[in-house]
């Protein structure tokens, strides 16, 4: 899909308008791509109301809620894997971009530079899972867990782009529902999660993300838009690669991709299901974000289901 | 470079000929490549004179060894990031790989895996270091720790192909010397220190891993070789995308990769700098593995330094 040039903030599902607005309006305002993605991703993840990132996000099969976050601009890049004690993830992946020679910290290094490095304070459990949170995780400890169609899906991934130049790209989650303590998926890794090449453009990821990190399927597209594809055939491309992948191997993999150049003339999204939706906030909508259903004719009543990466 | 169809095994450096020799004489008697990498790259961990990767190891900013390890056939991945209390972590990638829904396991969580799942008993602290690793320690803490030219480099990766079909890559590390608590480098990541697609081939990557992972070098290899780029040409050109990296960010990348067709007819090598030497065991190599030192002319007197990625 073509947009005029000029600033856009865009990303995965319904759930992350807010962020997406918060995202567009700090661009309009002057502020850099990467400081609009970390607030917005930041407005998504401490969002009570969103199951799959951040506070709010179900926790680990032990009740603790951890969360892998990553923001880059394509020449810097902070990433936190497996963090806990936090309700929000994206200010510390932020904080390892700034603070440290590092690229990417776990588990409890992660929690030790937020709190050595950022002065951040690591909450007590009680106060990192919602009612919603705790009432979800006794019924996995009694076998009566069920994944319900109407949860929120996923991970947020948002892409922006500034008129006047610069792009960047982040990403965040709580991961799958009471997935194995150390767990970490495609979000906070360069080419799972999200890529970006400031010469190029970004792509970000949502899905199965156990899977979808085998494929580096956001380095996948931003290549294949090097090499002169627009966003939405890289997208489909990326898709095509993930079909394969699930014919081949015979696994279940869901995934969608979102995929901006960063002249920011076009965006491109595609999804290997129904039910994948974006939200999108430029200078051709001026009433916040639109939230777009993106159609995947191939996908034939293959509906999306709520998962987390 | 080109070699005969047949079997064939090729990892990075020096300290990795023994291991290079082990995983091809395990192909020879019929094992599979997923298992001759596992125990090439695990000849390597325990060595104790190899200090950058398994035992032997430099530790980190706290005085613990800490190891990241993944290995691949391109259909399953196992891998472990920062994982304590071990002398080697490729077994217990591997583990991942057999026995967790998961993809990676980070931090205090692999280290359960590995006791609840496979059975593993994490060490105490003053087994998992070596009196050099001890001495190297002191030396970081009194502030006189410099890194010595003499000693061995960075990661050991390991590609297998067996002339019957089937390859795998693998690929390990202790990290940087005193790096932060939690730190993850390139080498247990996806389009990072490893990977592999069985209909392509298959590439690994050492060097500065904090670097190198922004870029997904490995996977780029494998993508270039998928379209039509024979393994030293897709290894040349990974490098000058290294190369414009440097020169875009300004930051200091060094940075080697092999690349291998899975139908093994032709294997490359190449890296940023002079220096890199792979370790090859083939049919026409009778005499264990052989040490092919890389030329880059256009490093032109760039000489690699000991790192750890």
């Amino acid at each position: 899909m073509r947009v005029g040039p000029g600033s856009l903030a865009i990303a995965t599902w319904e759930f992350s308008r807010g962020g997406t607005e918060c995202c567009f309006r700090l661009l309009q305002q002057g502020t850099s791509p990467l400081d609009a993605v970390t607030a917005g991703i930041q407005a998504v993840e401490v969002d009570p109301t969103v199951t799959s990132v951040g506070y709010g996000g179900l926790p680990n099969s032990s009740g603790e809620l951890e969360l892998d976050a990553a923001i880059t601009d394509g020449t810097r890049f902070g990433a936190v894997l497996a963090l806990r004690g936090f309700r929000s993830a994206i200010g510390i992946a932020r904080g390892v971009l700034e603070h440290s020679v590092h690229t990417a910290l776990a588990g409890t290094g992660a929690v030790r530079f937020a709190q050595e490095v950022l002065g951040e304070r690591p909450l007590p459990d009680p106060d990192l899972l919602t009612e919603h949170a705790v009432q979800r995780l006794s019924e996995y400890r009694s076998g009566t867990f069920e994944t319900r169609p109407s949860e929120s899906h996923d991970t947020v991934g948002m892409i922006a782009v500034r008129n006047d130049g610069g792009i960047a790209a982040g990403c965040a989650t709580s991961g799958y529902p009471f997935k194995y303590p150390g767990r970490v998926g495609d979000s906070p890794l360069p080419g799972g999660g999200l890529f970006c090449d400031p010469s190029v453009g970004a792509a970000v990821a949502t899905g199965d993300g156990d899977e979808l990190m085998r494929l580096c399927p956001t380095h996948l597209i931003v290549e294949l838009m090097r090499n002169g594809l627009d966003p939405q055939k890289a997208c489909e491309e990326a898709i095509q690669r993930v079909q394969s992948y699930r014919e081949r191997t015979g696994r279940v993999c869901r995934g969608a991709f979102i995929a901006v150049r960063s002249d920011s003339v076009a965006w491109g999204a595609h999804a290997t299901h129904e039910g994948f939706v974006v939200a999108l906030a430029d200078d051709q909508n001026t009433n916040g974000a639109s939230l777009i259903p993106i159609v995947v004719p191939e996908a034939r009543g293959r509906q999306w289901r709520r998962i987390c990466s």
